[in-house]
């Protein structure tokens, strides 16, 4: 098994107000040398809730992405605070984006976006066993709450607003945990 | 249905070789303004290639990402190039990454990965009827070629070097649609 790539340097060259951009010098086992850039994280990482309303609804959200420029379906997710936890950051989204909070939460994996190009993570987390709770985000506009069948998700991957990896790869994974229970 | 937001202006604020900062200025339709963040694509998007060996078997890379400074197992892919088409994208990706390519190449779908924050599209294709095929790539060195059963799915998922939601994502749609046939 090789060896993975010694770093030579790396520098910031370029930094705005979320993103940052360092350049790394590597050398590669086989002796080649390169340089790459990638975006550095500045916080602790995302999460991504998979929120159970009963055995067979999700919650989805119909919220404007900007990137993209139009509202995207997908599950609830937001950035993890400071020195706050994994599965009490995926209450408090929860919580503000699709007004409840769950009695069971668990983590069920820890995923990358574009592991060549940045070191982003997002934790997904199971949510179940929710009660009726909201509180207020800091979204410019209320989001939209879907149910969704998960005998329905080959119907969800066809609609034109449902394209985000993160989402599709979470509901299949807990729509194959729930299977095996 | 709410209306999206208006842009009200839009002006790149950091340029790296790789890179491009844009700040989006918007109205919502209730009134708020708000000034966001956006990377904005150079290219045309990237292919994310499931190369079928078999009925039960894809082909898998290991490649050092330099995002997270490790190696990561997952689908072949790589950047569209100007004026590509997404299909050949997909053969040519594949003949250098895996050393296959395929009479076979089905477009399934196209993803993004944070469309809150990126206008990334990466089009998933499923590529069948494969024949050994290399073409040089610009890899600085030799990628590890994996193959994995599709039946072993989960048991990749626990895998600590496989993180990434579009290539999760696509092995899950594959199995899908291979199961309906």
């Amino acid at each position: 098994m090789v060896q993975k790539p010694q770093i030579l340097g790396a520098k910031t060259v370029a930094k705005t107000r979320i993103f940052q951009v360092e350049q790394l010098d590597l050398r590669f086992s086989n002796g080649v040398e390169v340089s790459y850039e990638r975006m550095r994280s500045s916080g602790n990482g995302a999460v991504l809730i998979v929120p159970l309303l009963d055995a067979e609804t999700v919650l989805l959200t119909r919220e404007y992405a900007a990137g993209v420029h139009r509202y995207e379906l997908a599950l609830p997710k937001g950035k993890i605070e400071t020195d706050e936890d994994i599965l009490l950051a995926a209450d408090r989204e929860m919580m503000e984006e699709v007004g409840y909070g769950a009695k069971n939460l668990t983590l069920i994996s820890s995923l990358t976006v574009s592991p060549g190009y940045m070191d982003h993570v997002t934790h997904v987390v199971l949510a179940e066993d929710l009660y009726p709770k909201k509180c207020e985000g800091d979204e410019p506009e209320e989001i939209e709450v879907m149910p969704w069948r998960l005998d329905q998700l080959n119907e969800l991957l066809l609609h034109d607003e449902c394209t985000e990896a993160r989402s599709i790869a979470a509901l299949f994974m807990v729509r194959e945990r729930l299977l095996s229970r």
